[in-house]
């Protein structure tokens, strides 16, 4: 089936810091931690499959023209614009002690929100996907309120940019990858390191502990979860939490279809099964 | 408090069809079913409550400019205006033989949606409750397939015009007021009736019972709760029926928040505990 | 063990659909789908397991003088007995448009009811193992109705026709073996789908959609999984949808263990685990 | 409405154990336990209620032709021919161990099983009961034996009249009518009650312990609540423990729907909820 | 049965806050919030009960020898007692940063410490409740901790304190009475409220935010309820938070016991159900 | 790595039941059942791993000097002196019926008792397991009887002892490691086992199976699993019924703990995840 012969190519790989080779350890402090290489080899055929024999290695420069993000599976928007949007609508919000305690938590995270994914594997699971998640919601929650004016929008859009917003420190992801929990993720989790983390930002900016302010916003985060089996130590019991869970469930489970329709072969009628939507499979209809 | 002499009053009363008097059956037939009386009367106090003795009752007329919906909880957008909405999405729709199936369902509950609650007391328990569900779930639905493009807004509307198209045959009720299930409630539920409606329609239009549109329609429908647990035969499985359920929970849900705050005093911080809702109460913020 | 020297034997084989050969797509087409052939060929000694090497193939004729049911698992009784055996359930039906909807819906699967198991792997999963279900059922049935007067047979004998009725087109199956769920049984599923052959059978025949008969035949078939989490829309209201739930129940349960009793070695004092009964196995006991 | 006359009237009473009087403790012990009195008294009228004034009151004697069975609810044939139906079968099992451990435990309440209801309320909860319920399980399962010959018939009878043989020590009950639960019911319960009877039986009829015989029927026992939740500290794992379960749920939640049809007034359509079945009401259909 | 004159009476009575008379104003403000009053009255018949007329009306003084904890249920150890174990237990611990950590939250409660119940009816619902319930659990961790050398005894100790600390916070109660939750308890919950105040005592005593002592004992107050569906947002991932758990639950179930048979007449053999054992009631046993 | 040449060593080794040999029968017997051997044999390679070929094997001697449980995990208390501390404890009961049951059922297991594990994996699986297990909850019994005196000792000492008694036939164990369970365990449990033996007991020592006595105890040991779901066909009715559950949670819960830190890593910051813990890691802090 194929021609057996050598053949010599180019090839451009994203070195990944499970990468295991009989490199010496200097190499592997040149390459670590996932960068792009530009590598040199010999296609062979071993057991039946085709395999890279590398001859020379070295880290791709500019002129390469090449892109960390054409190599791991992003989000469709870029990260720097999904970030631009979450800084307006932050600005946008209107009541100024709920402004200063949203960007604050927000400016922990800035860098690491240009890449974290959203989850594990559930929902956004790719480089920029939590930036790409909150920007949509706040496109959601934006129609929402315009639906239905007695619901306090600043409270929506802070809900939206902090429900998630200590997940980059929850988890420990490369390149939108996570390849673990950390200490932190799995002791405290994410809903409650975001309630400590508004306890934070109100001493530091002298907002009163005790204040309506300071008590939604952390309701809104911890009973976004919705069941207490679903992780979340309270329930929604202010409209915006109402609205702020299922405007997060709409956006997560349309991701999950959008995502894995995404990535199942053309002319497959069945997805793979989602764990996220009752370990269903999605069907590819044509009408 | 009050002074306790009689008073002559003219008031105007809804007869509701649990009316118990000890007027004639000529008298019952009269005014049965609920129709607008015009009562004249005594004010007398009988165990330390006013009471009103009947001296004469008669039909309301249009000279007495009293209109049913001033008397019943409604919808906040009227009945007619809500059908035009919905007739709309109906011919908007692209494919054909979606369409004239949704009109066939629609057709047969046509009368009874002008005044259909969407349940019993769970959510839009009111006059035109149901009707109005489903305008706002359009309006829902159509944002969604702007953001989603993936979506097939065909059956999008669809799902949403058909998921509890036989509501008004499951539940009996009178101007918006459920007062039991049907037999027909009771032993098929909505969710198979308007299946097997599909089926009709389908024979009656000539569509092919075997054809993709057929079983898509019927999918949304029978899915739209999710869980089994929740009454649904099958769980979502195309992209519209996932869409379908999220946006039928968002709205409900909401709905239940702004209806209760609605009937809930001003001066109350909380409000009454919402079965829909993990049977929590709702608090009204005061930032 | 084995004395290693080759033998040539001719043996007779099943084909099945995932019959992976090096065979031209001419000897495929021939030979596929499912068929008896005859085989010629040599055992070899391979990685220490015995090996047959094919040297010659062809179709079997009637001369071979074997039959398809010799080569799969079948139920214990034949198939033409078991069909004669539902025909005449059907025909003792007193009331015309029971027996009418029932003979209808009996008629769109009176081919596959040979063939079809009763389940993928739960029970009765094999050649003839829904026909032979429903018999036994009917043994049931007549029981129970002699022992309880008070039940409508001509319901309890539709009811055990009809609750199983769609699973021929729920699933697909060559020779009493599920090989997957059709798009049919994923999306809408065995029991919508006779909920609305029973529609379609009352329009087809000119019975009134809105009779009672229709309504029972519906709620007996919706209901017969009894729980929500066992996938019934409805829940059993009437006696004889009681009665059909737990006489499907002790029979499927018991055919469960006959199985897998019949199937495990005479030494073996336990059973593999059974799903379908709560994980156990089953012990074979000898007083 | 009534003519408020006295009447003087003979009425014949069953007094229960929750009889209270102004009578003295004479008389109490004269009547008391549950007897039938013939009382002479008058008819007065007191808060707009009708109500007898006792004038002379004493027990029945056989002149007056009266049966306790005419005053209570009872099994639909009478006590002394179900026992003897039992007591038939106990001596039908062949195999002499197990018929002398159930002989034995069936005489530690032979003469509370004359009365003894099958549960407080869930079903056959009337005089009678139980053994009413045995009876109807052995015609069941002798059927069952006939259809499924690898089942051991002896071990059928064995678990139907052991599965519930304690009940009349776990609950008090006067006339069918259980007005307690015991201590031992409470601490113990039937199930685990029952398993000790037979570790008694066996050892005061010297069969050893560790025999096969003695495990299985405590299996028997252990096992017919089926679940964990339902009670059952083990699950079936005989075929016939498997039997025993659903021969028992059959004859139950039929009883149940019979019961509760003949309670409810002809002319209602549904009856009220029934526990036992899902808390769902029977519709009493009429085709 | 009561010889009905007039008597004249003194008693002493505890006022609480929702006393109703007709008391002007400023006698409200005199005895609002709860104190003991001394009133003097006369004993009268009304509807058939026995009814106070108060005549004269003041608060006790100390010549009157009475306490407020005669008239209120409390802990079998005197509050001040309790909260001397608690501040020693304090000062044992060894790690500085554990100690003032625990102590700045200590504080914070302290004076209500002396008053608040555990719970509003679960288990110590009484004055004094929540501090006699830490004492309990001291003496009990510090057997575990004897028992078990590998588990470190300052993070029993502090866990044991800050577990339930937010409680007095929480709800809302007078005399070890709770009445109603505040509405930080509704929106935040006290395993929240704990883990903020953790994070602001860190602020406030210059702990670094990010050490290990802080997510530490913040997954020790979270993790206390074991299961996400009892309130816990992370499950015990540490010996002492497993230990935290079981020390908890056992102290708490076993004072539900020994509460509710104090609370039971002696003559009862059985209490009434206990919510928090599986609404079991419990047996007096007499050996 | 390993210098590859051939090197004669002396090994000792544990034979198990399942050692699979070419060995000719009587070897196997002389063998067989465990027993601890001397081997002598040569390192080999094979298939990229070492391999010892044996050359000479016997079975050791008191010369060299070697204990079983050198080559088995076990209890870190030697089974003698455990089974001593449980011996002494019976001896404490201080009623005469309490006792001789508690001892009837000790001496049917005294001998495996010194082996046996508490669980196939849960916890305490390992040599000498079970009777650790319970000399480790006397101690915590004894502490909750000082500090709580309204339990009775008797029952708190009879209920630790008998809890688990049956646990010994109910699994099949060599050296503290479950093989399998036995008939008896799969098709009775030990909690009805041991239910049973206190039956047994009470007839063989003439003790009144109506009594108290025998009523508690055996609720002891029904109970003590808490909730039906977890195996408990009753719920704990008793104060020392509550407390035995407890007691028994606390000790099993740490030593799951306690015995994966010790089999994980030093350098581990995590252990595997714990089946009996919600199926959670434990974190090895290090502050």
């Amino acid at each position: 089936m194929f021609s057996r012969k050598r053949l010599f190519i180019h090839i451009v790989r994203l070195l990944q810091s499970n990468f295991k080779s009989d490199a010496s350890k200097a190499d592997i402090e040149t390459f670590y931690p996932m960068c792009l290489v530009k590598v040199q080899g010999v296609v062979q055929v071993y057991r039946e499959k085709l395999q890279v024999k590398v001859i020379r290695i070295r880290k791709t420069t500019e002129q390469d023209g090449v892109n960390i993000t054409d190599f791991v599976r992003s989000a469709p928007v870029e990260a720097d614009k999904l970030l631009t949007v979450i800084t307006k609508a932050i600005e946008s919000i209107t009541k100024d002690d709920i402004k200063s305690i949203v960007n604050f938590c927000f400016e922990k995270v800035k860098d690491k929100m240009q890449t974290s994914p959203a989850a594990k594997s559930h929902h956004h699971a790719y480089y920029g996907g939590l930036a790409y998640h909150i920007v949509r919601m706040l496109e959601l929650g934006e129609f929402i309120c315009r639906q239905r004016p007695f619901l306090n929008s600043d409270l929506i859009k802070a809900g939206i940019i902090l429900h998630d917003i200590a997940k980059p420190l929850e988890m420990i992801s490369e390149y939108g990858m996570v390849t673990d929990y950390s200490n932190q993720g799995k002791l405290i989790g994410h809903i409650s390191m975001a309630s400590n983390w508004i306890t934070e930002a109100s001493i530091k900016l002298g907002i009163d502990l005790e204040s309506s302010t300071v008590m939604v916003l952390q309701h809104l985060v911890l009973s976004h979860h919705n069941l207490a089996e679903w992780g979340s130590p309270v329930q929604p019991q202010l409209p915006e939490a109402v609205a702020l869970h299922y405007i997060d469930a709409l956006d997560a489970k349309l991701q999950m279809v959008e995502d894995m329709l995404q990535t199942t072969a053309e002319n497959e009628e069945w997805t793979a099964a989602i764990r996220g939507l009752e370990n269903k499979s999605i069907y590819r209809l044509k009408l």
